[in-house]
């Protein structure tokens, strides 16, 4: 599949681009992304409104590096872009989903929001009410 | 009180205001967020006090990078900054709550403190003193 | 094919051979590595197609440091460049596989997707389907 | 004490006075803190020996940003640090006491020490020697 | 005991010898120690020959920054450096056995070897083949 593009495919498509690439710094922790990623999924995520249309609209705040400010948590923005890039949900076993399901909320996608509280609900202890009888 | 700026909802505000943004040096680590999030809640916390009127009164010593330093434990001051972001006490399943409460308590968050003392107690393991038969 | 430098054994020149280095900016993390480590495994890898006929063929972004730019998660990249080192498959408790398996799938490392896919059935919880009797 | 003092509490006095701050360079990680920190307990410890009577008697080696330099391992001094802090042993259930009781034997901190004694006491599996009959 | 030594102890003086501290660049991670250390045990460890004779025979590679550069997992080589601090193998919960008997065989530490393979050993399930009765 592909053959008619001798030098590259998708994934190397991506890491070539370099006006694709983005800093971010979330709360004092840098990520770096691209376009591409930010703006898969969840078309009117924050993101994704963020970085669709370039910079010009949004006039976000940057760091002396030149990284995308954003006043939320990096420990649980981890996930949040690893499922942009992907399209999983996958959390190692220390993560609680509450701290991810507040970024999913803030950034708007939906898609994510429910299958975190999916996660939540499977991981409450059983309702230990016991019906009167 | 927003109605004046059609295009812009508060998430995007706080983002867009450069002046808002705060580097702080926490034990070491830094830490990047905006003086609305520190000035949240908790009024008289120590943190809301520190920056709700400026700089000019709280002289606070900054690093070389112009962070304010702040001797503590970055592990636990991070989920007292998450829960400024949003409202919520969010704790990792490997991280103490022993470790924030002391946070809690130097940054004097009050709500946060009783929260706090709520897990710890639950976390206790049950009562092993027998009553006497 | 080593015999006939006598000083160093294949370690030692690994260290020595300055022109093998490499810096990867995996997700804003920086990874210090070699070509010899990067092309070692599953020779049609696109890590391995990336460094093998250097970079001319290849035209990778790079960050201002002059690292490669890879949009993938720093976490799970970790294993996936120590099994390039050693030839084994190492994860931490704390680490999920399946986020693991999505970097092995990205970077076309047969060997350890299949690996990774054992971890990932022998974790799972017995089926709990109970026979009809 | 701080009677003539009107505009800061302790706390505060900690954060603003510059000079007070002191930065640690443990294996490779940058920590920050004060010299009031430092020297608060255990008199004689290493750190409160080194930091007690300013720089001129103690010929640390400093790194390139000007922290001391001290070769010990950044994992097991952050609870040290902390407990110079606030006076609590506060551990996350990841760490391992054996870690840290190594550190404190090595700074000199005793309270720190029978603590930890105790701590891992109690985490040792009981004793399966059975009493003979 | 330190009347005789006015100004240094064992310990101080390590912390002193400015021309002891090497800066190692372990797969991206830095770490910070001294010769001192690294060949303390295992006269014929690879860090030992590497930083015994000083640098002259050993022409390693080293990054911008002036550190050395060693081709490895740092998750794992954190252990490793601990141990040649003060002799004691200190594994956090979390941490792989495995990963970390990895570096002890690439460095050549025999006797840590030992104590890796005693602690995988112990840690794997009792073998479940029921002798044939």
């Amino acid at each position: 599949s592909e053959t008619k593009e001798p030098l590259v495919h998708s994934s190397h498509q991506e890491v070539c681009n370099q006006s694709e690439w983005v800093h971010l710094n979330v709360g004092g922790k840098l990520f770096t992304t691209t376009v591409t990623t930010l703006t898969r999924t969840d078309g009117d995520s924050m993101l994704a409104r963020m970085f669709m249309h370039g910079d010009v609209e949004w006039q976000s705040a940057v760091d002396e590096t030149g990284a995308y400010l954003i006043d939320r948590s990096p420990l649980y923005f981890e996930p949040i872009l690893n499922y942009l890039r992907h399209g999983l949900l996958v959390l190692d076993k220390s993560v609680n989903p509450e701290g991810v399901l507040e970024e999913a909320k803030f950034f708007g996608l939906t898609s994510l929001i429910e299958q975190l509280e999916d996660v939540i609900e499977r991981e409450q202890p059983p309702d230990d009410s016991t019906p009167i009888n």
